[in-house]
Protein backbone atom coordinates (compact mmCIF):
# COMPACT_ATOMS: atom_id res chain seq x y z
CA UNK A 1 0.00 0.00 0.00
CA UNK A 2 1.44 3.64 -0.67
CA UNK A 3 -0.02 5.66 1.51
CA UNK A 4 -2.11 5.85 4.28
CA UNK A 5 -4.73 8.57 5.17
CA UNK A 6 -6.32 8.36 8.34
CA UNK A 7 -8.03 11.79 8.93
CA UNK A 8 -11.10 11.04 6.52
CA UNK A 9 -12.19 8.51 9.18
CA UNK A 10 -13.67 4.85 7.94
CA UNK A 11 -14.06 3.96 4.26
CA UNK A 12 -16.38 0.95 3.48
CA UNK A 13 -15.65 -0.89 0.22
CA UNK A 14 -18.51 -3.48 -0.66
CA UNK A 15 -17.88 -4.90 -3.81
CA UNK A 16 -20.80 -6.77 -5.29
CA UNK A 17 -20.86 -11.10 -5.40
CA UNK A 18 -21.67 -9.95 -9.39
CA UNK A 19 -18.22 -8.13 -9.09
CA UNK A 20 -15.86 -10.57 -7.84
CA UNK A 21 -17.34 -13.66 -9.47
CA UNK A 22 -18.51 -14.61 -13.22
CA UNK A 23 -21.98 -14.54 -13.67
CA UNK A 24 -23.81 -17.05 -14.44
CA UNK A 25 -21.57 -19.44 -13.47
CA UNK A 26 -20.78 -21.53 -10.15
CA UNK A 27 -18.24 -20.95 -8.08
CA UNK A 28 -15.40 -19.36 -10.64
CA UNK A 29 -13.92 -16.37 -9.25
CA UNK A 30 -13.68 -13.37 -11.29
CA UNK A 31 -9.85 -12.95 -10.79
CA UNK A 32 -9.32 -9.88 -13.50
CA UNK A 33 -11.41 -8.02 -11.39
CA UNK A 34 -10.12 -9.41 -8.29
CA UNK A 35 -6.41 -8.77 -8.88
CA UNK A 36 -6.99 -5.12 -10.74
CA UNK A 37 -9.67 -4.19 -7.89
CA UNK A 38 -6.83 -5.21 -5.46
CA UNK A 39 -4.38 -3.18 -6.86
CA UNK A 40 -6.95 -0.36 -6.93
CA UNK A 41 -7.17 -0.78 -3.26
CA UNK A 42 -3.61 -0.81 -2.76
CA UNK A 43 -2.99 1.98 -5.38
CA UNK A 44 -5.28 4.33 -3.24
CA UNK A 45 -3.58 3.31 0.00
CA UNK A 46 -6.67 4.26 2.43
CA UNK A 47 -7.04 3.54 5.94
CA UNK A 48 -8.88 3.17 8.15
CA UNK A 49 -10.51 0.70 5.45
CA UNK A 50 -12.85 -2.16 5.84
CA UNK A 51 -13.43 -4.68 2.70
CA UNK A 52 -16.38 -6.49 2.35
CA UNK A 53 -17.68 -8.65 -0.39
CA UNK A 54 -20.86 -10.47 -1.67
CA UNK A 55 -21.38 -14.21 -2.55
CA UNK A 56 -22.29 -14.15 -6.56
CA UNK A 57 -22.06 -17.96 -7.80
CA UNK A 58 -20.36 -18.94 -4.61
CA UNK A 59 -22.79 -18.75 -1.51
CA UNK A 60 -26.05 -18.08 -3.44
CA UNK A 61 -26.71 -21.14 -5.38
CA UNK A 62 -25.83 -23.59 -2.56
CA UNK A 63 -27.62 -21.37 0.22
CA UNK A 64 -30.67 -21.61 -2.04
CA UNK A 65 -29.83 -25.32 -2.74
CA UNK A 66 -30.23 -26.32 0.93
CA UNK A 67 -32.74 -23.37 2.24
CA UNK A 68 -30.70 -21.84 3.93
CA UNK A 69 -32.18 -18.69 4.15
CA UNK A 70 -35.36 -19.61 5.19
CA UNK A 71 -33.66 -21.40 8.41
CA UNK A 72 -33.48 -24.71 10.34
CA UNK A 73 -36.00 -27.55 8.80
CA UNK A 74 -34.14 -30.75 9.13
CA UNK A 75 -30.60 -31.91 9.92
CA UNK A 76 -29.75 -32.76 6.99
CA UNK A 77 -29.23 -28.98 5.88
CA UNK A 78 -26.59 -28.86 8.36
CA UNK A 79 -24.51 -29.74 5.59
CA UNK A 80 -25.49 -27.33 3.58
CA UNK A 81 -24.70 -24.93 6.04
CA UNK A 82 -21.57 -26.46 6.09
CA UNK A 83 -20.58 -26.15 2.27
CA UNK A 84 -22.20 -22.98 1.94
CA UNK A 85 -20.09 -20.90 4.36
CA UNK A 86 -16.83 -23.24 2.66
CA UNK A 87 -18.14 -21.67 -0.57
CA UNK A 88 -17.86 -17.83 0.83
CA UNK A 89 -14.48 -18.80 2.66
CA UNK A 90 -12.77 -20.15 -0.53
CA UNK A 91 -13.96 -17.09 -2.56
CA UNK A 92 -12.86 -14.91 0.24
CA UNK A 93 -9.09 -16.54 0.01
CA UNK A 94 -9.34 -15.19 -3.47
CA UNK A 95 -9.82 -11.75 -2.72
CA UNK A 96 -7.42 -12.09 0.70
CA UNK A 97 -4.58 -13.25 -1.38
CA UNK A 98 -5.14 -11.05 -4.16
CA UNK A 99 -4.85 -8.25 -2.00
CA UNK A 100 -2.03 -9.47 -0.15
CA UNK A 101 0.24 -9.88 -3.19
CA UNK A 102 -0.56 -6.17 -3.89
CA UNK A 103 0.83 -5.49 -0.41
CA UNK A 104 -2.39 -4.98 1.58
CA UNK A 105 -2.55 -6.75 4.69
CA UNK A 106 -5.81 -7.88 4.46
CA UNK A 107 -7.54 -9.84 7.41
CA UNK A 108 -10.10 -12.51 6.07
CA UNK A 109 -13.29 -12.29 8.83
CA UNK A 110 -16.21 -14.54 8.64
CA UNK A 111 -19.08 -12.90 9.91
CA UNK A 112 -20.34 -16.14 11.19
CA UNK A 113 -17.99 -16.92 13.25
CA UNK A 114 -18.67 -12.90 15.39
CA UNK A 115 -22.22 -12.43 14.17
CA UNK A 116 -25.33 -13.78 15.52
CA UNK A 117 -28.95 -12.87 13.29
CA UNK A 118 -32.40 -13.08 14.70
CA UNK A 119 -34.67 -13.45 11.83
CA UNK A 120 -32.22 -12.49 9.05
CA UNK A 121 -31.41 -8.72 10.93
CA UNK A 122 -27.97 -8.84 12.95
CA UNK A 123 -28.83 -9.23 16.36
CA UNK A 124 -25.21 -9.09 18.17
CA UNK A 125 -22.22 -8.53 17.01
CA UNK A 126 -18.86 -9.10 18.93
CA UNK A 127 -16.40 -6.49 17.25
CA UNK A 128 -13.04 -6.41 19.68
CA UNK A 129 -10.84 -8.45 17.43
CA UNK A 130 -12.46 -6.23 14.10
CA UNK A 131 -11.60 -3.29 16.11
CA UNK A 132 -7.85 -3.91 17.35
CA UNK A 133 -7.44 -5.14 13.84
CA UNK A 134 -8.54 -1.90 12.41
CA UNK A 135 -6.60 0.14 14.68
CA UNK A 136 -3.38 -1.82 13.89
CA UNK A 137 -3.93 -0.91 10.37
CA UNK A 138 -5.13 -4.65 9.38
CA UNK A 139 -7.50 -4.31 6.46
CA UNK A 140 -10.42 -6.63 7.39
CA UNK A 141 -12.10 -8.58 4.38
CA UNK A 142 -15.73 -9.24 5.78
CA UNK A 143 -18.41 -11.35 3.29
CA UNK A 144 -21.82 -11.78 3.10
CA UNK A 145 -21.96 -14.95 5.26
CA UNK A 146 -24.42 -17.55 6.88
CA UNK A 147 -25.05 -17.15 9.97
CA UNK A 148 -26.59 -19.08 13.09
CA UNK A 149 -29.81 -17.34 14.15
CA UNK A 150 -31.86 -16.78 17.11
CA UNK A 151 -35.24 -17.57 15.44
CA UNK A 152 -34.59 -19.42 12.58
CA UNK A 153 -31.42 -21.59 13.75
CA UNK A 154 -29.61 -20.17 10.72
CA UNK A 155 -30.09 -17.83 8.14
CA UNK A 156 -28.10 -15.89 5.32
CA UNK A 157 -26.47 -12.61 6.20
CA UNK A 158 -25.74 -10.57 3.09
CA UNK A 159 -22.50 -8.78 2.69
CA UNK A 160 -24.85 -5.06 1.70
CA UNK A 161 -26.43 -6.14 5.53
CA UNK A 162 -22.93 -6.38 7.19
CA UNK A 163 -21.18 -3.65 5.75
CA UNK A 164 -24.11 -1.19 6.23
CA UNK A 165 -24.19 -2.19 10.12
CA UNK A 166 -20.30 -1.43 10.46
CA UNK A 167 -20.84 1.98 8.75
CA UNK A 168 -23.32 2.90 11.40
CA UNK A 169 -21.23 1.07 13.93
CA UNK A 170 -18.03 2.70 13.22
CA UNK A 171 -19.31 6.22 12.49
CA UNK A 172 -17.85 5.69 8.89
CA UNK A 173 -17.34 8.84 6.80
CA UNK A 174 -17.83 6.62 3.16
CA UNK A 175 -19.32 3.63 1.89
CA UNK A 176 -18.48 2.72 -1.08
CA UNK A 177 -20.61 0.34 -2.99
CA UNK A 178 -19.07 -1.15 -6.00
CA UNK A 179 -21.62 -2.98 -8.46
CA UNK A 180 -21.84 -4.09 -12.02
CA UNK A 181 -23.64 -1.24 -13.45
CA UNK A 182 -23.07 2.75 -13.34
CA UNK A 183 -24.99 3.97 -10.74
CA UNK A 184 -28.31 4.98 -10.28
CA UNK A 185 -30.51 6.39 -13.21
CA UNK A 186 -33.81 8.54 -13.61
CA UNK A 187 -35.65 5.82 -15.14
CA UNK A 188 -34.76 2.40 -15.73
CA UNK A 189 -31.76 2.76 -19.00
CA UNK A 190 -33.15 -0.47 -20.60
CA UNK A 191 -36.46 0.62 -20.81
CA UNK A 192 -36.03 4.26 -21.61
CA UNK A 193 -32.85 5.01 -23.60
CA UNK A 194 -33.19 8.63 -22.22
CA UNK A 195 -32.72 7.70 -18.83
CA UNK A 196 -30.24 9.91 -17.11
CA UNK A 197 -27.64 9.08 -14.60
CA UNK A 198 -27.82 10.20 -11.68
CA UNK A 199 -24.88 11.93 -9.82
CA UNK A 200 -26.01 13.04 -6.87
CA UNK A 201 -29.12 12.39 -4.64
CA UNK A 202 -30.00 13.40 -0.81
CA UNK A 203 -32.01 11.24 1.43
CA UNK A 204 -35.06 13.91 0.61
CA UNK A 205 -34.50 12.73 -3.07
CA UNK A 206 -34.65 8.95 -2.07
CA UNK A 207 -38.06 9.51 -0.32
CA UNK A 208 -39.85 11.50 -3.30
CA UNK A 209 -38.51 8.48 -5.38
CA UNK A 210 -39.16 6.33 -3.45
CA UNK A 211 -42.83 7.23 -2.39
CA UNK A 212 -43.27 7.51 -6.47
CA UNK A 213 -42.22 3.88 -6.44
CA UNK A 214 -44.17 2.76 -3.47
CA UNK A 215 -47.34 5.08 -4.97
CA UNK A 216 -47.53 3.92 -8.83
CA UNK A 217 -45.90 0.37 -8.14
CA UNK A 218 -44.18 1.40 -11.37
CA UNK A 219 -40.56 0.38 -12.92
CA UNK A 220 -37.80 0.19 -10.05
CA UNK A 221 -35.69 3.29 -10.88
CA UNK A 222 -33.00 2.05 -8.63
CA UNK A 223 -32.34 -1.56 -11.14
CA UNK A 224 -33.21 -3.65 -8.28
CA UNK A 225 -31.19 -2.02 -6.23
CA UNK A 226 -33.99 -0.94 -3.85
CA UNK A 227 -32.80 -3.45 -0.94
CA UNK A 228 -29.49 -2.27 -1.35
CA UNK A 229 -30.16 1.04 -0.84
CA UNK A 230 -32.77 0.15 2.09
CA UNK A 231 -29.41 -0.70 4.07
CA UNK A 232 -27.62 2.31 2.63
CA UNK A 233 -30.27 4.49 4.40
CA UNK A 234 -29.35 4.36 8.17
CA UNK A 235 -25.44 5.01 7.51
CA UNK A 236 -26.44 7.92 5.41
CA UNK A 237 -28.03 9.45 8.47
CA UNK A 238 -25.31 8.92 10.87
CA UNK A 239 -23.27 11.01 8.37
CA UNK A 240 -22.09 8.68 6.13
CA UNK A 241 -21.47 9.62 2.20
CA UNK A 242 -22.86 6.57 0.01
CA UNK A 243 -21.12 6.32 -3.31
CA UNK A 244 -23.13 3.41 -5.52
CA UNK A 245 -20.41 3.06 -8.72
CA UNK A 246 -19.41 0.47 -11.48
CA UNK A 247 -16.40 -2.02 -10.09
CA UNK A 248 -16.16 -3.51 -12.87
CA UNK A 249 -14.56 -0.05 -14.74
CA UNK A 250 -11.13 -0.12 -14.26
CA UNK A 251 -10.04 3.09 -12.51
CA UNK A 252 -13.69 3.74 -10.44
CA UNK A 253 -13.11 1.65 -6.97
CA UNK A 254 -9.61 3.69 -7.41
CA UNK A 255 -11.11 7.01 -7.75
CA UNK A 256 -13.49 6.73 -5.36
CA UNK A 257 -10.96 5.80 -2.57
CA UNK A 258 -9.41 8.99 -3.46
CA UNK A 259 -12.45 10.67 -3.00
CA UNK A 260 -13.79 11.73 -6.60
CA UNK A 261 -16.98 11.75 -7.42
CA UNK A 262 -18.12 8.12 -9.59
CA UNK A 263 -21.11 7.37 -9.66
CA UNK A 264 -24.27 8.18 -7.93
CA UNK A 265 -23.69 10.13 -4.96
CA UNK A 266 -25.98 9.88 -2.01
CA UNK A 267 -25.75 11.77 0.88
CA UNK A 268 -28.06 12.90 4.20
CA UNK A 269 -28.37 16.36 3.17
CA UNK B 1 -22.83 -39.12 10.68
CA UNK B 2 -24.22 -42.58 11.67
CA UNK B 3 -25.15 -41.66 15.43
CA UNK B 4 -25.80 -39.31 18.00
CA UNK B 5 -24.61 -39.48 21.52
CA UNK B 6 -25.68 -36.71 23.59
CA UNK B 7 -26.07 -37.83 26.82
CA UNK B 8 -21.98 -38.14 27.26
CA UNK B 9 -21.62 -34.53 27.21
CA UNK B 10 -18.97 -32.15 24.89
CA UNK B 11 -16.06 -33.71 23.27
CA UNK B 12 -13.30 -31.59 22.16
CA UNK B 13 -10.47 -33.66 19.85
CA UNK B 14 -7.57 -31.54 19.26
CA UNK B 15 -5.44 -33.15 16.22
CA UNK B 16 -1.97 -32.04 16.86
CA UNK B 17 0.08 -29.91 13.89
CA UNK B 18 2.07 -33.28 12.88
CA UNK B 19 -0.62 -35.04 12.46
CA UNK B 20 -3.15 -32.66 9.75
CA UNK B 21 0.22 -31.94 8.25
CA UNK B 22 3.99 -33.14 6.68
CA UNK B 23 6.65 -33.24 8.78
CA UNK B 24 9.28 -31.17 7.79
CA UNK B 25 7.15 -29.69 4.39
CA UNK B 26 5.74 -26.38 4.15
CA UNK B 27 2.08 -26.15 3.38
CA UNK B 28 1.29 -29.32 3.01
CA UNK B 29 -0.98 -31.21 4.13
CA UNK B 30 -0.90 -34.74 5.22
CA UNK B 31 -3.83 -35.67 3.40
CA UNK B 32 -4.32 -39.68 3.76
CA UNK B 33 -4.48 -38.63 7.42
CA UNK B 34 -6.64 -36.44 7.07
CA UNK B 35 -9.12 -38.03 5.14
CA UNK B 36 -9.10 -41.06 7.42
CA UNK B 37 -9.41 -39.16 10.60
CA UNK B 38 -12.63 -37.48 8.60
CA UNK B 39 -13.88 -41.14 8.48
CA UNK B 40 -13.15 -42.14 12.18
CA UNK B 41 -14.34 -38.98 13.67
CA UNK B 42 -17.93 -39.48 10.97
CA UNK B 43 -18.12 -43.43 11.71
CA UNK B 44 -17.66 -42.90 15.57
CA UNK B 45 -20.85 -40.02 15.27
CA UNK B 46 -20.41 -38.06 18.52
CA UNK B 47 -22.12 -34.97 19.12
CA UNK B 48 -21.20 -32.64 20.36
CA UNK B 49 -18.19 -32.24 19.30
CA UNK B 50 -15.82 -29.27 18.65
CA UNK B 51 -12.41 -30.64 16.66
CA UNK B 52 -9.29 -28.03 16.85
CA UNK B 53 -6.43 -28.56 15.17
CA UNK B 54 -3.05 -27.16 14.69
CA UNK B 55 -0.97 -25.07 12.27
CA UNK B 56 2.32 -27.87 11.61
CA UNK B 57 4.25 -26.73 8.43
CA UNK B 58 1.12 -23.81 7.47
CA UNK B 59 0.89 -21.99 10.69
CA UNK B 60 4.50 -22.28 11.92
CA UNK B 61 7.13 -21.28 9.47
CA UNK B 62 5.28 -17.65 8.42
CA UNK B 63 4.38 -17.21 12.25
CA UNK B 64 8.15 -17.25 12.64
CA UNK B 65 9.67 -16.05 9.76
CA UNK B 66 7.57 -12.53 10.47
CA UNK B 67 7.84 -12.75 14.35
CA UNK B 68 4.03 -12.62 15.13
CA UNK B 69 4.28 -14.40 18.26
CA UNK B 70 6.19 -11.69 19.80
CA UNK B 71 3.92 -8.97 18.84
CA UNK B 72 4.02 -5.70 16.77
CA UNK B 73 7.07 -4.30 15.91
CA UNK B 74 6.83 -2.12 12.43
CA UNK B 75 4.28 -1.94 10.01
CA UNK B 76 5.93 -4.53 7.35
CA UNK B 77 4.51 -7.72 10.12
CA UNK B 78 1.47 -6.55 8.90
CA UNK B 79 1.61 -9.04 5.89
CA UNK B 80 3.26 -11.56 8.04
CA UNK B 81 -0.43 -11.78 10.06
CA UNK B 82 -1.82 -11.86 7.14
CA UNK B 83 0.05 -14.85 5.38
CA UNK B 84 -0.04 -16.18 8.31
CA UNK B 85 -3.50 -16.21 8.91
CA UNK B 86 -4.41 -17.24 5.25
CA UNK B 87 -1.60 -20.33 5.41
CA UNK B 88 -4.38 -21.19 8.55
CA UNK B 89 -7.16 -20.77 6.71
CA UNK B 90 -5.98 -22.87 3.63
CA UNK B 91 -5.40 -25.92 6.43
CA UNK B 92 -8.62 -25.39 7.92
CA UNK B 93 -10.54 -25.77 4.58
CA UNK B 94 -8.51 -29.47 3.86
CA UNK B 95 -9.61 -30.16 6.92
CA UNK B 96 -13.42 -28.75 6.60
CA UNK B 97 -13.93 -30.40 3.41
CA UNK B 98 -12.54 -34.00 4.25
CA UNK B 99 -15.23 -34.22 6.94
CA UNK B 100 -17.87 -32.42 4.81
CA UNK B 101 -17.29 -35.25 2.14
CA UNK B 102 -18.04 -37.92 5.43
CA UNK B 103 -20.89 -36.27 5.77
CA UNK B 104 -19.97 -34.16 8.93
CA UNK B 105 -21.20 -30.98 9.03
CA UNK B 106 -18.31 -29.16 9.79
CA UNK B 107 -18.05 -25.05 10.45
CA UNK B 108 -15.18 -24.07 10.24
CA UNK B 109 -14.36 -20.74 12.89
CA UNK B 110 -10.94 -18.83 13.21
CA UNK B 111 -10.14 -17.84 16.71
CA UNK B 112 -9.00 -14.71 15.09
CA UNK B 113 -12.50 -13.22 14.48
CA UNK B 114 -13.74 -13.90 17.77
CA UNK B 115 -10.57 -14.12 20.42
CA UNK B 116 -8.89 -11.91 22.38
CA UNK B 117 -5.24 -12.40 23.76
CA UNK B 118 -3.58 -10.67 26.38
CA UNK B 119 0.23 -11.45 26.60
CA UNK B 120 -0.52 -15.02 24.71
CA UNK B 121 -3.20 -15.93 26.81
CA UNK B 122 -6.74 -15.62 25.85
CA UNK B 123 -8.70 -12.71 27.41
CA UNK B 124 -12.15 -12.99 26.17
CA UNK B 125 -13.96 -15.48 23.59
CA UNK B 126 -16.71 -13.87 22.09
CA UNK B 127 -18.41 -17.71 21.90
CA UNK B 128 -22.53 -16.94 20.88
CA UNK B 129 -22.36 -18.18 17.49
CA UNK B 130 -20.24 -21.29 18.79
CA UNK B 131 -22.68 -21.94 21.38
CA UNK B 132 -25.48 -21.59 19.00
CA UNK B 133 -23.44 -23.81 15.93
CA UNK B 134 -22.82 -26.33 19.01
CA UNK B 135 -26.32 -26.79 19.98
CA UNK B 136 -27.60 -27.10 16.36
CA UNK B 137 -25.48 -29.61 15.51
CA UNK B 138 -22.95 -28.32 13.92
CA UNK B 139 -19.54 -29.79 14.42
CA UNK B 140 -16.83 -26.28 14.62
CA UNK B 141 -13.35 -26.92 13.68
CA UNK B 142 -11.18 -24.64 15.08
CA UNK B 143 -7.34 -24.08 14.98
CA UNK B 144 -4.10 -22.37 16.06
CA UNK B 145 -4.23 -19.12 14.54
CA UNK B 146 -3.00 -15.56 14.82
CA UNK B 147 -4.92 -13.59 17.18
CA UNK B 148 -5.61 -9.57 18.28
CA UNK B 149 -3.37 -9.20 21.67
CA UNK B 150 -4.17 -6.36 24.11
CA UNK B 151 -0.36 -6.24 24.98
CA UNK B 152 1.66 -7.37 21.99
CA UNK B 153 -1.08 -5.73 19.15
CA UNK B 154 -1.24 -9.81 17.81
CA UNK B 155 0.28 -13.01 18.28
CA UNK B 156 -0.09 -16.54 18.16
CA UNK B 157 -2.58 -18.78 19.89
CA UNK B 158 -1.74 -22.43 20.19
CA UNK B 159 -4.75 -25.00 19.06
CA UNK B 160 -3.88 -26.67 22.46
CA UNK B 161 -4.59 -23.68 24.33
CA UNK B 162 -7.96 -23.11 22.86
CA UNK B 163 -8.53 -26.54 23.20
CA UNK B 164 -7.82 -26.55 26.95
CA UNK B 165 -9.85 -23.09 27.44
CA UNK B 166 -12.80 -24.22 25.48
CA UNK B 167 -13.06 -27.55 27.38
CA UNK B 168 -13.09 -25.69 30.78
CA UNK B 169 -15.33 -23.22 29.43
CA UNK B 170 -18.26 -25.61 28.16
CA UNK B 171 -17.43 -27.99 30.80
CA UNK B 172 -16.46 -30.49 28.14
CA UNK B 173 -16.53 -34.20 29.32
CA UNK B 174 -13.53 -35.39 27.10
CA UNK B 175 -10.14 -33.93 25.77
CA UNK B 176 -9.29 -35.82 22.71
CA UNK B 177 -5.42 -34.72 22.21
CA UNK B 178 -4.31 -36.84 18.80
CA UNK B 179 -0.89 -36.41 18.49
CA UNK B 180 2.12 -38.09 16.63
CA UNK B 181 3.13 -40.06 19.78
CA UNK B 182 1.82 -43.22 21.59
CA UNK B 183 1.31 -41.01 24.69
CA UNK B 184 3.37 -40.77 27.75
CA UNK B 185 6.13 -43.05 29.25
CA UNK B 186 7.72 -43.47 32.43
CA UNK B 187 10.73 -42.65 30.68
CA UNK B 188 12.17 -41.29 27.22
CA UNK B 189 11.54 -44.64 25.01
CA UNK B 190 14.24 -43.03 22.51
CA UNK B 191 16.80 -43.07 25.18
CA UNK B 192 15.90 -45.75 27.68
CA UNK B 193 14.39 -48.92 25.53
CA UNK B 194 13.01 -50.29 28.97
CA UNK B 195 10.53 -47.32 28.86
CA UNK B 196 6.76 -48.31 29.64
CA UNK B 197 3.62 -46.46 28.32
CA UNK B 198 2.25 -44.83 30.88
CA UNK B 199 -1.87 -46.14 30.63
CA UNK B 200 -3.47 -44.02 33.34
CA UNK B 201 -2.27 -40.96 35.25
CA UNK B 202 -3.98 -38.56 38.31
CA UNK B 203 -3.08 -35.01 38.46
CA UNK B 204 -1.39 -36.14 41.63
CA UNK B 205 1.02 -38.60 39.57
CA UNK B 206 1.66 -36.06 37.67
CA UNK B 207 2.39 -33.69 40.02
CA UNK B 208 5.13 -36.13 41.57
CA UNK B 209 6.67 -36.40 37.82
CA UNK B 210 6.63 -32.86 37.47
CA UNK B 211 7.87 -32.36 40.66
CA UNK B 212 10.70 -34.97 39.76
CA UNK B 213 11.51 -32.91 36.45
CA UNK B 214 11.78 -29.86 38.27
CA UNK B 215 14.22 -30.49 40.72
CA UNK B 216 16.15 -32.60 38.77
CA UNK B 217 15.75 -31.13 35.47
CA UNK B 218 15.84 -34.18 33.55
CA UNK B 219 14.59 -35.67 30.55
CA UNK B 220 11.44 -34.47 30.22
CA UNK B 221 9.36 -38.08 30.35
CA UNK B 222 6.43 -36.37 28.53
CA UNK B 223 8.67 -36.65 25.62
CA UNK B 224 8.18 -32.60 24.77
CA UNK B 225 4.78 -32.48 25.87
CA UNK B 226 4.86 -30.74 28.75
CA UNK B 227 3.22 -27.20 27.39
CA UNK B 228 0.51 -29.73 26.00
CA UNK B 229 0.01 -31.09 29.68
CA UNK B 230 0.06 -27.94 31.38
CA UNK B 231 -2.52 -26.91 29.30
CA UNK B 232 -4.88 -29.92 30.03
CA UNK B 233 -4.30 -29.28 33.53
CA UNK B 234 -7.46 -26.59 34.27
CA UNK B 235 -9.72 -29.28 32.37
CA UNK B 236 -8.81 -31.70 34.08
CA UNK B 237 -9.30 -30.11 37.28
CA UNK B 238 -12.65 -29.37 35.86
CA UNK B 239 -13.72 -32.83 35.84
CA UNK B 240 -12.75 -33.55 31.99
CA UNK B 241 -10.82 -36.72 30.91
CA UNK B 242 -7.89 -36.11 29.34
CA UNK B 243 -6.38 -38.95 26.62
CA UNK B 244 -3.43 -38.38 24.60
CA UNK B 245 -3.53 -41.02 21.55
CA UNK B 246 -1.15 -41.31 18.55
CA UNK B 247 -3.38 -40.38 15.66
CA UNK B 248 -1.56 -41.35 12.86
CA UNK B 249 -2.38 -44.81 13.60
CA UNK B 250 -5.98 -45.97 12.28
CA UNK B 251 -8.49 -46.55 14.46
CA UNK B 252 -7.21 -44.47 17.55
CA UNK B 253 -9.02 -41.58 17.10
CA UNK B 254 -12.39 -43.46 16.45
CA UNK B 255 -11.34 -45.98 18.92
CA UNK B 256 -10.83 -42.84 21.68
CA UNK B 257 -14.49 -40.92 20.40
CA UNK B 258 -16.06 -44.46 21.31
CA UNK B 259 -14.78 -44.22 24.45
CA UNK B 260 -11.79 -46.97 24.75
CA UNK B 261 -8.82 -46.37 26.80
CA UNK B 262 -5.68 -45.95 23.83
CA UNK B 263 -2.86 -44.03 24.43
CA UNK B 264 -2.51 -42.13 27.75
CA UNK B 265 -5.58 -41.00 29.87
CA UNK B 266 -4.99 -38.36 32.62
CA UNK B 267 -7.86 -37.75 35.11
CA UNK B 268 -8.37 -35.58 37.87
CA UNK B 269 -8.29 -38.80 40.86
Amino acid sequence: MKRRDNAEGLTILKLGGSVVTEKGALLTPNMPAIRRLAREVSDAGVSPLILVHGGGGFGHPLAERYGIKDGFREPQQLIGFSKTHEAMVSLNRFVVEALVEEGVPAFGMPPSSFTVTRGGRVASIHDEPLRMALSLGLVPVLYGDVTLDLERGFTVLSGDQIAALLAVRFEAKRIIMGVDVDGLYTEDPKINPSARLIRHLTLKDLEEVWGGIRGSSSTDVTGGMMGKILELIPPIKHGAKALIVNALKPGNVYSALKGELVGTEITKE
